[in-house]
């Protein structure tokens, strides 16, 4: 398989929401077209970023949406459930473990760390609180290959590393701070309080 | 003053959270390493971005970390507390009312929509929900300027066009779906799906 522009696995997610939601409402059949009304996104760019994949669609008839979800999936891997290590046991982590899109796509948060004392050994839903000093040990037994980092973006640069070292290679960044890893490691950004500023310096603007 | 870029823009809220956590450590001055050190951006690109603005810091002595985080927190209007509508009232929308990062940039969510008949008139959190066909006229009292997307991606779209007319500016979408909207509407997206499904696939492949 050629190499897949990340940009194009962004889109692969929205597409197959889309059509999750589609087969919900009993639609059988959709075209590139609908896929656009749907998402927003080019159906030129839609059939391009398919086409990494191998052969959708039958010409004149379209896409049977239940065949797209379930090959989306499968590319996607939503099926396999992904074990994830929270660090972090603040507002923003307890927030994070109610989100529904982790459950939604098979992420699962096996351990939550913290390094406060005060938090350590008590329950965040229902997962108790772990020291941070005992990740690696921790992740020997549950081998999760997936972190989220909910702490201060001071702490957040030590924190990647200690999931680093302790197996993980891909991360979800909540921190607003640029993390350096090794180049194996994948590492996701998502900075709320920089949306929220754009927005509200462009409101002062108008 | 020229048209300051976006990413500038993002960045300054990163420059921002880290000086009042380096305020919170008590520590009185700083210098563009440091600053490097706490946010992993380039010193240089610090100098650059705070250059649209005017003079900071001092040659040999560096940035006096209280006034330059003032300075900062005036650029991006973190003192005017800015009011918030909130679309969609699931479990992404009930978290996201706990998220600190919002009230922390002083974003308030004033009111609550769906349109789901089992949810309208009950409580999430301490605001009522509130029928989405009632947005425009409930916002003319509000006039809130800040809208927040937290509905399937199908339907986010029609609410779009609905804050739009109701006096929104600026949107925070999470739903999976590009908007399309007037010129002077700014959106941003946040897409926890596509996060986690690049995360996923990277996963796959090693």
């Amino acid at each position: 398989m050629n190499k897949v522009p990340i940009p194009t696995l962004e889109r692969l997610a929205t597409y197959l929401t889309a059509l999750i939601e589609l087969n919900c409402r009993k639609i059988d059949t959709v075209s590139s077209s609908d896929i656009e009304q749907a998402t927003g996104i080019n159906a030129a760019q839609f059939r391009k970023d398919l086409s990494y994949f191998g052969e959708f669609g039958r010409p004149g008839i379209g896409y049977d949406v239940e065949e797209l979800k379930a090959r989306l999936a499968r590319i996607l891997k939503v099926e396999q459930a992904q074990r994830v290590l929270l660090v972090g046991a603040g507002n923003l982590g307890s927030a994070l473990i109610g989100f529904p899109v982790l459950k939604a796509q098979n992420f699962h948060i096996v351990a939550v760390f913290d390094n406060n004392y005060n938090k350590i050994g008590r329950k965040l839903w229902d997962l108790e609180i772990r020291d941070i000093a005992e990740l690696a040990e921790v992740n020997t037994e549950l081998q999760a290959q997936i972190g989220i980092i909910a702490v201060p973006a001071t702490a957040a640069q030590q924190v990647a590393c200690k999931l680093v070292e302790a197996g993980v290679k891909a991360i979800l960044n909540f921190a607003p701070a640029i993390l350096r890893l090794p180049e194996d490691v994948v590492v996701r950004n998502v900075d709320f309080g920089q949306e929220l500023a754009v927005l509200a310096f462009h409101l002062t603007e108008s």
